[in-house]
């Protein structure tokens, strides 16, 4: 099934290369705040599947280029990430390396935005911003120290995720949480149609020129381990989300831009607009003591 | 108003060092999933104050020994967290200064935990794990690119804070985000008790040793300037919490220690039992490519 939130977040299924409108069956109020309806569909996704597809089916088709597609998971627990997680990426960085993974970073939840809504860049003069394309994986079921070979078991889904970053000195987390700069969707796929996050593609184009074309499998640290190592740490909670790392190619972009991420087999496809936001921080860190 | 949760996700103000349920008259259903009902009471706290007072002064006194004190604001849009945030904890730290701030990061939101929780350390053999004693801000209104001077009329609280922290090499994020790491308490008080966060002391001890003993005034990064920083960058949400950083003093703890955090005048004390949990990620960056 694959799960797309819409137009003040209404609940969308994709059939056929259209949306059905399943709000109602899916018990979302979309006027609802916080707004953790998703959160709690995917909780309670086991008992709701079987009435979702029933409604799907009896919905009107909707054209998906009619809507204004809006980030599939708000208000999540929390959104986790993995930093370099490919080895040409960490050295085209000169990062540390993570043969053998340090771990992740947690990434404001309130920067998720929707595949139908501009990245705004803040007005940073001498900073470059830049695309990173990365698989998201969505969590299904609370779990905490989950072995790598049951952690697929806890997966609800995938999505395309764009994890925007500014270059420079300061901390990762202010570099990379701005409003926008978390781009999801188009929806979410959910696992069942794809079996294996490790035999997938991830390219990215900014407008026609391709920048990225990784495939998940030359990840340094797999999606099943991502999971150990997390539920390791903290409970993961249903809907939470994790970006798991870029590969190469990363580079910048400007205002007027179009960034278009893939990830094929069946996750999905999603463009959004480069657009001048406003504000912003720009103090770096300006010394050691 | 100091606003507590307790005994499973009920609510309570605190009159008269007792505690007086209020549950109802806050509109909060204790066994609703996920746990946002503290986050919504924030929001549209303005129009429910009288309610609870009458409420409170209503209901019968509940010893506060005889309940378990929880996390008072789970499930927040996000964690805030400054970095190093007094001069003579930058100088112990060898950390870089920020004499005029380099950002934030971002702790998980489901490391929080109440004034009634332990603190279960993970088994790392080898790794020390600290304390931290901080000042938590909580916000009140949804606010983006706040000036100083109107920043603390978006604040909706403050509370004791301790942000435990896994010592070495690995990314921040995961060595303090485990569960139980960012014990919040004992309750919210409200900002019209605290009148300038910038005058206060905040103080703590393990077991009967003073450990940490700071004043608010030597923060390198205050708490208007906190908030102009952060909402500079993403919207912040009712309900969100900052972790406004340490002082000096910082020193490990063990299974069996109790940690006590006193802020005063008038936001709080609390005292946390240290004990052992299992499990962990003890994964080092290795090198640098």
């Amino acid at each position: 099934m694959k799960l797309a939130r819409f137009n003040g977040g209404r609940i969308g299924c994709v059939i056929d290369g259209t949306l059905r409108d399943v709000t109602d069956a899916a018990g979302i109020d979309p006027g609802f705040w916080p707004p953790i309806g998703v959160v709690k569909l995917v909780e309670s996704f086991d008992g709701k599947r079987e009435r979702l597809l029933a409604a799907a089916q009896a919905a009107a088709p909707i054209a998906i280029d009619s809507v204004r597609l809006e980030n599939p998971m708000p208000w999540p627990n929390k959104l986790i990430a993995i930093p370099v997680n490919y080895h040409a990426h960490a050295l085209e960085m000169s990062s540390p390396a993570i043969s053998k993974n340090g771990g992740f970073f947690i990434k404001s939840a309130s920067s998720l935005s929707g595949a139908g809504e501009p990245v705004l860049l803040p007005d940073l003069p001498g900073r470059a911003i830049h695309h990173e394309a990365e698989l998201a994986v969505i969590i299904g079921r609370r779990c905490r120290h989950v072995a790598r070979d049951q952690a697929l078991d806890y997966v609800f889904g995938y999505g395309c995720l764009l994890d925007m970053t500014v270059r420079g000195k300061q901390e990762r987390a202010i570099r990379k949480s701005y409003d926008t700069f978390t781009p999801l969707g188009p929806w979410i796929t959910t696992a069942d149609e794809v079996p294996d996050p490790a035999a997938l593609r991830v390219q990215l184009w900014v407008n026609d020129e391709l920048r990225q074309d990784a495939l998940t499998r030359d990840m340094i640290v797999d999606v099943p381990e991502i999971i150990a190592m997390c539920s390791s740490v903290m409970t993961l909670e249903p809907g939470d989300v994790i970006a798991t790392g870029t590969a190469e190619g990363v580079g910048p972009v400007v205002p007027g831009d179009t960034i278009t991420i893939d990830i094929t087999p069946g996750v999905g496809r999603m463009s959004v607009a480069v657009q001048q936001g406003e504000g912003g921080w720009n103090i770096a860190i300006p010394h050691r003591v």
